[in-house]
């Protein structure tokens, strides 16, 4: 059986970090399956989901670590041909990937005490997402 | 309902990208599947499945970035084992990753307008791929 | 049909490669499934699941990758909150992703001859792991 269900949620972009945990939970509750997958996605070339211990002191170190591994300020190719100033944005997001699989049993999701769902916007601007939720199971 | 297919192409490796979105679209398509997942899994240690916005300026850039990232020149210790020279290949794709789940809803994959599914070839030299499509769903 | 199974094993941390494939292979095996797919996650915030040919010289290249990325020494935020030394156990954890899915038909996972599944054990101390496996399909 499979449900499809969308998180809807606004950002500041810059690496804003969404914790998203208590949507899926509830996608998977809804689905009412006992055991499975929830298929995490983020649709747009600008966003990335991944899993974290969610506080304010990994918010701040992981915007540090984007900036260290793909700096903003740089003459993208990208930027050259489109003029939006986001190519870092893009190459982030295709870094840490769109995608995020968490298996439940017995309805609950199987994610350690200290680890959450999140979503992260690499869009240089403030941004409408709309994450989908794919729950496959029996 | 699970439906297994192959895509096959050649690369220039040395992080060369191809878009692979029209065949992942057509597995699905071809599948005659409503709702579900389509799994793109690259075989092979030193390749990668991603997305990102295809398009010339944002090739160049990750090129950049993955050079950044792991530089090709450097004394990997795989290189001094077994000098074939493509240390920063195997990193690089363990990095990415191989593998992407993108879900689909009436029989079309949900991803952005401006996001193409695309396999990145690490490798140091031109390389025949074969790249996994599984489709699953009901 | 669906089978969860799990994968214990003690590690000694610092980016510690565990390969994990012989039990994912019998996670796939035991299932009596022909084809499908295999999650393999990993509960917590501060380890990560990848593919690469698993041989002690790329061992050594991602330990100096993994450093290159995210050096542990560096005044990280949740460090200063926490006192417990991993802030970049969790960064390095949340870049690489916690989650891996791989095909399978004919019972059998489709990796490259040289692609092992591994866990890497980003945390700064010795862990006890118990890595989750789940195996779907018909």
């Amino acid at each position: 059986m499979i449900v499809t269900e969308y998180i809807e949620f606004q950002t500041h972009g810059n690496a804003d970090m969404i914790d998203i945990t208590p949507d899926v939970t509830e996608a998977v509750h809804g689905s009412g399956l006992d055991a499975g997958i929830a298929v995490v996605f983020a649709p747009g070339a600008t966003g990335s989901v991944t899993t974290i211990e969610y506080e304010p002191g990994l918010e701040k170190d992981m915007k540090w670590a984007l900036e260290r591994l793909v700096p903003q300020e740089r003459e993208y190719a990208h930027n050259l041909r489109w003029g939006d100033g986001n190519g870092h944005s893009h190459i982030r997001a295709s870094v840490l990937g769109p995608s995020l699989t968490v298996p439940f049993t017995e309805g609950h999701l199987i994610l350690g005490t200290w680890q959450q769902i999140v979503f992260l916007d690499m869009d240089n601007r403030p941004r409408n997402r709309k994450i989908v939720v794919q729950v496959m199971g029996e």
